[in-house]
């Protein structure tokens, strides 16, 4: 297939393996492994998971959790705090998947005691540090108040306690995300350890894909959600996640136009492609991808002195040093390693694999 | 209609105001208006342009030339220099409408000749000073080099040379965009009188939507086309382009969570709905919106201490005074205006009007 536009291109490959390492990992920790996801959403790739042995998922929004149970998922935890004026609606998935909900205040436990109709289970939300959503986990009377409430409610199950360590994306170094791994291990552990008697079943839900994937420390855990280890990133390369060879997703874009004069080369692919995390390069500026070139035959990884350095609508402007700029002319086609593969893909809304597949991603997120 | 999670509203009544106003002022300035389709994509909302008595139009990609040629536009210009890999399309493209293309360089306007077999248009990309695209319109040279092959192209009308004065948005005051306008219009106006007596029917096109709403000197000037002033948003208001009563999006968003111990507030509307363009707040910060509830039965905009001020993949945190944190509760709703309206309607791929209609935007970029 002729790629003559801005493309996302998939090496099926490295992503199979990717969920491979990772479910090797979680079975070796004998912990559950439920996939977050939203870094993909498509039911297509959802299918390399499945046949490699995923039966429960993690999604961030009732919109996505309806798309996947269409596409035959029937064991679906939402990792997003109660929406409220969605509850009706999640009323209905949960007539026909197990369907776990996440709480954080009496308001959406309160929505979910008049709205829900069918069994459901239900994670507390802790905050172990990332200071998003979730109850802080030293304030067990709030927990209390929210167990008491629950016990009330046959059809709502308590399933335990939940967080995600977003704050490891702010990590210096691979030290800040085991320390900030084993805090929230220790703070969770602890809520498993105050409760566990009253509630037997309950279980630790935590895992983003810089703990899972660098540390293995995760005793007393039942399960881990990482969503972004499939693809990777270059953010996740930086956090120490991955090597770069890990990467399965690159932009493919076509060259507009080189400025010698003040070397830098446009392509078309910008912020409605790429979307515009970046990273700090080690000029201090931005940096929005990196860049491999056709050189001798051979697709290389030019060095970060050639970046992605800035995004408009539908452009993007190269840095290219001058010993660099002869590999670049109008109409060629680059590739560029972007920053969130997330985001990303959630622009694109379709991959192109290496094997020259078409793959399809939900419509609206 | 119920609005149960993130949702793009339209007041259908300001647009339609903010592009009776911009047709007045292309009027009264005895210039063509093209305005630009990006920020909006939407046949429905194209339709609007035309009942106003619009009939030529820009867009930023072949895809969007496509879908609005598809919605009958028979007058369009792809004002992105030329993506060579796309050629053989934009000649079938150039078979069914009247197309104007940019060039800036050799290998793109070869790129034409060998494969344009349909009357077409072509701009000569001139870059004012915003670094990105086109020839610096002192190289005369290039362009002597361009218009001489271009002479020999029967196929290939030159039209004129066009300029995108990208640096506005960098502006600093309206002065800033006066004094930006004013030397990209006396650029292209040294060139037009280079070049008139050789080719009588060139033109000149230029005009963002800061200056195009901000200044009144346009002498000379053949076409303008802005895009964003449709919708405009709090980037535009904070340039000078509008007041905030111009601007004609919100996002509505409902309330997860409220952290009173920290001054936040958790709302479902993160970085794949809004996009992650911010400008600076009064505090030095970035902010990403500004924050609008219902206070006494009054949709009320509170001040920018109030504001949404990081981002996730689906999650924002705005910032509330105590003052004002009594307004806030889970599973209410609030309303977000967003700092660039292009980027929020991209993601959010519809709208909801005001008036309670869904309107739909082209599926991809």
């Amino acid at each position: 297939m002729e790629i003559i536009r801005p493309t996302l291109l998939l090496s099926k490959e490295i992503a199979l393996k990717n969920i491979e390492k990772m479910l090797a990992k979680a079975n070796k920790l004998r912990v559950n492994f439920r996939p977050h996801f939203k870094t993909h959403q498509s039911a297509q790739i959802g299918e390399w998971f499945r046949e490699a042995g995923v039966k429960s998922i993690t999604v961030s929004s009732l919109t996505m959790a309806n798309y996947f149970a269409d596409a035959g998922w029937d064991d679906i935890t939402i990792a997003f705090s109660v929406n409220i004026p969605e509850v009706r609606e999640m009323n209905e998935l949960a007539g026909r998947v197990k369907l776990n909900l996440l709480i954080e205040n009496i308001e959406g436990l309160e929505a979910l005691q008049q709205n829900i109709t069918w069994h459901t289970g239900v994670f507390i939300k802790i905050d172990t540090g990332y200071n998003r959503t979730g109850i802080e986990a030293s304030r067990t009377p709030q927990v209390d108040q929210l167990l008491e409430r629950i016990q009330k409610s046959p059809l709502l199950q308590f399933k335990g306690f939940l967080t995600h360590t977003g704050h490891n994306y702010y990590a210096n170094s691979t030290h800040d995300i085991f320390s900030r791994h084993f805090d929230a291990l220790l703070k969770l552990k602890s809520l498993k350890s105050r409760y566990i008697s009253e509630w037997p079943d309950l279980m630790i839900s935590l895992g983003d894909t810089p703990s899972c994937s660098i540390c293995d420390n995760f005793e007393g855990v039942d399960e881990i959600r990482p969503g972004n280890f499939v693809f990777y990133d270059l953010m996740q390369f930086k956090l120490g996640s991955c090597q770069l060879t890990d990467i399965a997703v690159r932009m493919v874009c076509p060259v507009v136009s080189v400025h010698s004069s003040r070397n830098e080369v446009v392509i078309y692919g910008g912020a409605v492609h790429f979307a515009k995390d970046s990273i700090v390069n080690i000029d201090g500026k931005p940096l929005y991808g990196r860049v491999v070139v056709e050189i001798d035959g051979a697709k290389t990884l030019l060095d970060e002195k050639n970046y992605l350095h800035a995004l408009s609508q539908e452009h993007g402007i190269l840095k290219i040093t001058p010993k660099d700029f002869n590999h670049f002319w109008p109409g060629q086609l680059v590739e560029i390693i972007p920053v969130h593969s997330c985001l990303t893909a959630n622009l694109m809304k379709e991959y192109l694999t290496t094997e020259g597949e078409t793959i399809k991603m939900m419509p609206l997120y």
